[in-house]
């Protein structure tokens, strides 16, 4: 065991919730008998698609934000993302008055373009590649000094978003197990260091598309395994596993399983009829585990985090629409 | 004044109410700040799309059929209905086992058949006309001696309805207005006794579809004026309204105001977009009358029913879909 970089602790979710707390939406758990008797287990579904700006990331954005000096925030906050992050980082810096700059690909969505855009940020295109969006958001620090927001792999980033675990917790009591889907795994890292915390014998499951599985590849290697073209209806799950979250996903979480794209689309239209909530693909991907039957949770009371519900509603993946 | 049959009474909702407590969901109350500063009032969601059966007719159907004597019940419970009702009285019927009995027009949608036949109830096909429900409704009352529980016009049915309103009052404190959608006035005549019993200075509005206003012109004209042909793309707001429903929306009801389909359509999609809800085209018939501006409640804490959330998901009306 040699030294170890500093990684999240449980001190650090706490301050998070106290420094989030008033910025962020304390979500419901939702619960359905129908999905109870098809699955065997008592679902609990913890649903971020309710959290301001229709996912999770307003919390780990927000407490980073939130966490900087005045000297640092009087710069300003950058980021790259072509997502929810992106939003949660412009809507953090409007909270505090300050500048949010945002590199985004040029093929991003324009609806996702313009909610930032209306949140005040200055936007930065970019080619959509790794290494273009890297470059630009290099640019744009050296100009502006402003202080970089990473999207997972940042402890203030992690720390925050495992408050959702903290929630669910005292909303639930005696969860056996929880089933979080993965992509950079700031998600899947704060609820599994949050949840141990709390209940050191919970078993913590981290969901990931085949077509971008390389968080099950990479606990089975013992080190990051970037997958090559993620290839999956889950938009928010395309991203490669930081380095921060994996330290605390080999410490954590018991087991990486994956779920292909036919059953997240099934398991999140079966949401929308049952729930009667709105779930993008990425944020159907856990219940997708116990749906495909690719977990053991029979007789088990399970937290089933649905992290967001952001997706553009005239193209479904089970409707084939008609040409313009 | 002539003498008038017995109308719905603030005792009647309260039977209901503790009557139906233990078979039907505490539906939440959703808030939205974009919602809220788009219409420049306070909006507060009563979400019946989370209701058993995923619409408000859960209420009334159960109180009508638990308010039976065991000897009634024995010969079981018997409806015409294509929609959520159907479902309901089906529901309330396999709680105290006893048979339900269902006439259905052939042409109701596979799915709400099938939902109906795994309640266990029996139905009875008919031609799609009025009057063809009507006979067979009587022809399966006269078989078995079951005992009607009309969709509307039954004061146990409005009685459970109520409850909807009693819920809402107790979770929003000072209400100034209540929006709900009107068909066959069930649901409007038990919100707007239970709410002016509470609440007696509270406005109560409802809101139909411009293709079935026939509430609106029946309380222009001082009696039920029937919509020959009625037309809308809420399936659930087609019904004429019934005379005891007719009799309490004449003393409570402030308004009716109409709204296109357009406007619904627009409205569900804002709904599913913002609140991150299921809502069917009905049930977003009364925030519509809020985002089309039919009303006037800028400044106002504003109760906003939304009805259900039952749709096929295979058709949405903002998408085209492809020839099979």
């Amino acid at each position: 065991m040699g030294s170890h970089p500093p990684g999240l602790t449980w001190a650090l979710i706490q301050e998070a919730r106290a420094r989030i707390a008033p910025h962020i939406n304390l979500t419901p758990v939702l619960t359905s008998r129908t999905l109870d008797e098809e699955s065997g287990a008592r679902l609990y579904f913890k649903c971020e698609n309710f959290q301001r700006g229709g996912a999770f990331k307003a919390r780990g954005a927000t407490n980073a934000v939130l966490s900087l000096a005045d000297t640092e925030l009087g710069r300003g906050v950058a980021t790259h993302s072509s997502g929810n992050h992106a939003a949660a980082v412009a809507r953090a810096a409007r909270l505090k008055g300050v500048p949010a700059y945002i590199v985004m690909p040029q093929n991003t969505a324009a609806a996702k373009r313009a909610a930032v855009e209306r949140l005040g940020a200055s936007i930065t295109l970019c080619e959509p590649t790794h290494a273009a969006r890297e470059r630009a958001a290099r640019e744009v620090l050296e100009t502006t000094g402003a202080s970089m927001i990473h999207p997972y792999d940042d402890l203030r980033v992690m720390a925050g978003q495992a408050t959702t675990a903290v929630e669910l917790l005292e909303q639930v009591a005696e969860l056996d197990v929880i089933l979080c889907p993965v992509s950079g795994g700031g998600l899947l890292s704060g609820i599994a260091v949050a949840a141990r915390a709390l209940k050191p014998r919970i078993r913590i499951i981290g969901v990931e598309p085949e077509g971008a599985d390389d968080a099950a590849r990479s606990l089975a290697a013992g080190r990051i395994v970037p997958c090559e073209r993620p290839d999956t209806i889950a938009d928010g799950l395309r991203a490669t596993l930081g380095e921060r979250p994996f330290a605390e996903i080999r410490r954590h979480v018991d087991a990486i399983v994956t779920v292909s794209d036919a059953a997240i689309v099934t398991a999140m239209r079966h949401l929308w009829e049952v729930l009667k909530i709105i779930v993008e693909p990425s944020g159907a991907t856990a219940y997708a585990a116990v749906s495909a039957a690719r977990v053991a949770v029979r007789g088990e009371r399970v937290g089933v985090i649905v992290s967001g519900g952001n997706l553009d509603l005239d193209s479904l993946p089970w409707i084939r629409r008609a040409p313009e």
